[in-house]
């Protein structure tokens, strides 16, 4: 028997758990030895265990020898670091000839090495998570299919969510963090959110982000809202859709999230460009009081109830009550911390999964299209619910597509060579199959269609 | 008699021409020669008549060897350039021994600079405009006073605003642009605005800004509204005003004028950050639109009263309406613009100064203190009409204090070496006397002593 295949995984954090429990349940079979390689060891070894195919390994990425054996020692490389580490990783893996699989956007220097990973025969698989990745490959499996029959694409709508699943499903927001809770804090700022309706573009700055959700509706899980994403363009080059009227990509929160939410963009308390005085023995209390007109004796609460003018009986109140917002006994143990910094630490202390807490992954798509004269409307979605607090949906989401690209490159299953994103069917076509078998499954329906302009009159 | 002592005026700008009025009018009495250089002949050309002590000089800063020689036959110099441009100009003064005036805030390359100023005996005077300047200067006279008499200070707050005379106005938001639009524009934006009201800190965010604006009494002239600068502490150090216990710095406008521009920012139509698409050929109409949810028949115009809830007999209305913001025959030739590019070219349709138009400066501090176990407040303004366009308040109250501490620096009645601000006595005292002279007077009264908080209850 030959020796093993080393596959070489690069960062041991929370989203790495399902990855590697399929490449180990495959090593067997595939006679893989997966080396798990992080700064910090003991994330290594807790990912490897006891199991005989797992080798943990220290690897700082920026010493270069050990990063260099490691690359060398390889079949095939995995980097779940952050994005901006991964080019190291991936220079090493052009000079010596080893395939690459991330999670990550592509960037502008990873797209640079695309002429040498080309001539030297090698995939740099990126984007292959949850989102962007299963968004990529379940999407582009509908448009190709779409248009292989011969009728024109008019609509895409993208959504997708990381939420609590509805069995732990306990707090008025319907959320909970899945994922890092600076992102949820921050999302949205920056140049207003763009995309296009029935052939028009639109534009929605920050401040009215969380005013503008959009409702959409999942068989066997309701009614969920969706705020639009910055960058729904996005991908408009790589899918071909330059022709589509409506193209739109969003981001999915429980019924009433966006409204409540707004309450935080409204007072300041998401901005992160700014730190504010004296914070370190700040109040909840204080905290809120600090975005309201000075008053000598009025109550923190009329002056929050009259600036944003919420009713007596508005049930948005229930959800700032529910976080403690505001106490004047709790205080942050934040030195000169960021409204954003602050307004995270208040809702973590409610927003943090619990131990037997399950997250859910929502995924929905809608194409709208033109066949024969008559327009069709398919809706697409998934919704997948973790299992624990290891294997949660979402290291399954953006995990077991990394692993399954990774076995399928090893195995010269997949290619086509150059730095790319799954949007072809030698990529997303067995990636989908072998996900479906996991329980990722797309549940497919034809709908009315809907578009935004039904009457085809100018708006 | 000796040879004429050159004056030398870099930048022959609309702000210059009330500065250049006032040395030409003392160049006799002086013995001044006043060098007037500019990038742009024609301006400097323009600004010099046939004044026989006027000379115009072409001058492109970047152009060391003229430059340098420039300097070097002057006898003092100030610089009206924008202020990224003032350092060349200022390295060159230190070597060859020639104080500086100029109105701009000191950079922190031009404060690096104080040692080798103090070295050399030279005065480089900056802030010496309006605003800032007569602010400084104005401010300091009487806090200085309040101090000299033992009183304590609790309270100073400052607003500056540049409007259109009484005379002149003539549209429904009691506006003009008096200066450079962008900066009206784009007023506000960035970090929230902080400031200090007994005792507390507290911060607007941009996207509140405009509904928190206070109001204003000025005799004579009747109420204004101010909205928070972003910067109210700036000048806490250089005032020494550490243990006051509100702080505030504003912008004046005409009453209701806030409240309306904020239906720009929340439309996002005030963002400078990203370029919209297709704006060459956009109606104003179409802009508007593109802010709005898609429908393929409901007006624009009832879009947005319900997107931003305008009753239907609201005033703000009329305003929209008579900047012809719904007008789809009028559009912008403007290739790739940025939102606030193209609302800018929508305002500057209605709100530019006509040949006949007069402009106004407003400026009003207050002043809190205690003292002998009383409670007092003063309050001090000034409201300055400009004669026709060329001899604007603007320029006269940012030209005038730049003029008088130019030639009494030259005369070396202000002394005091290094890189500085208007705040001590020496500088203060002799030109807001002189600027009284020419008619920017400060009217000073006694008012019941307000604070924020009448009964010293915690809020």
């Amino acid at each position: 028997m030959s020796s093993k295949r080393n596959i070489l995984i690069i960062g041991a954090g929370r989203s790495a758990s399902c990855l590697i429990k399929y490449l180990l349940d495959k090593s067997e079979v595939e006679n893989l030895q997966i080396v798990i390689a992080d700064k910090v060891i003991a994330s290594a070894e807790n990912m490897a265990g006891s199991h005989p195919n797992a080798t943990a390994l220290c690897l700082d990425i920026f010493n270069a020898e050990k990063r260099i054996k490691a690359i060398q020692n390889a079949a095939i490389v995995i980097s779940m670091l952050p994005a901006r580490f991964h080019l190291e990783v991936a220079k090493d893996c052009v000079t010596y000839g080893k395939s690459l699989v991330t999670a990550s956007y592509v960037s502008n220097e990873m797209m640079e090495l695309d002429a040498a990973v080309k001539e030297k025969g090698l995939v740099f698989m990126n984007e292959i998570g949850l989102d962007p990745g299963i968004d990529h490959m379940s999407a582009m499996q509908i448009i190709d299919r779409i248009r292989d029959n011969g009728a024109k694409l008019l609509l895409f709508e993208s959504f997708t969510g990381g939420l609590v699943a509805p069995e732990s499903d306990d707090n008025l927001w319907n959320y909970k963090f899945t994922w890092n809770p600076r992102n949820v804090v921050v999302a949205g700022q920056g140049s207003a959110a763009k995309f296009i309706q029935e052939g028009k573009f639109k534009y929605i700055p920050y401040q009215k982000l969380f005013r503008r959700s959009e409702i959409l509706y999942i068989d066997g899980y309701g009614k969920f809202e969706a705020i639009a994403n910055r960058d729904s363009l996005k991908y408009r080059d790589a899918y071909k859709l330059h022709d589509v009227l409506t193209l739109y990509r969003g981001t999915i929160r429980k019924v009433g999230f966006s409204k409540a939410w707004n309450i935080f963009v409204q007072l300041g308390m998401t901005d992160d460009t700014y730190k504010m005085e004296n914070t370190e023995n700040m109040s909840y209390r204080e905290f809120v009081n600090s975005f309201l007109p000075y008053h000598p004796y009025d109550s923190v609460e009329l002056k929050l109830r009259s600036y944003l003018k919420i009713d007596q009986d508005d049930y948005l109140w229930e959800k700032l009550e529910e976080l403690d917002l505001f106490n004047d006994q709790k205080s942050f143990e934040i030195k000169n911390g960021t409204p954003a910094q602050l307004i995270q630490k208040i809702l973590m202390d409610k927003w943090t999964l619990q131990e037997e807490d399950k997250d859910m992954i929502v995924m929905l798509h809608k194409f709208g299209y033109e066949y024969k004269g008559e327009k069709k409307q398919i809706e697409s979605s998934t919704v997948v619910i973790g299992e624990d607090q290891t294997y949660t949906a979402m290291a399954k989401t953006v995990g077991l597509p990394v692993a399954i690209a990774t076995l399928k490159i090893l195995n010269r299953e997949i290619t086509n060579p150059g730095v790319q994103i799954p949007i072809t069917k030698e990529v997303y076509e067995p990636i989908l199959k072998e996900l479906a078998e996991t329980g990722i499954v797309f549940t497919e329906k034809e709908v009315p269609y809907l578009g935004y302009n039904p009457d085809q009159i100018n708006g």
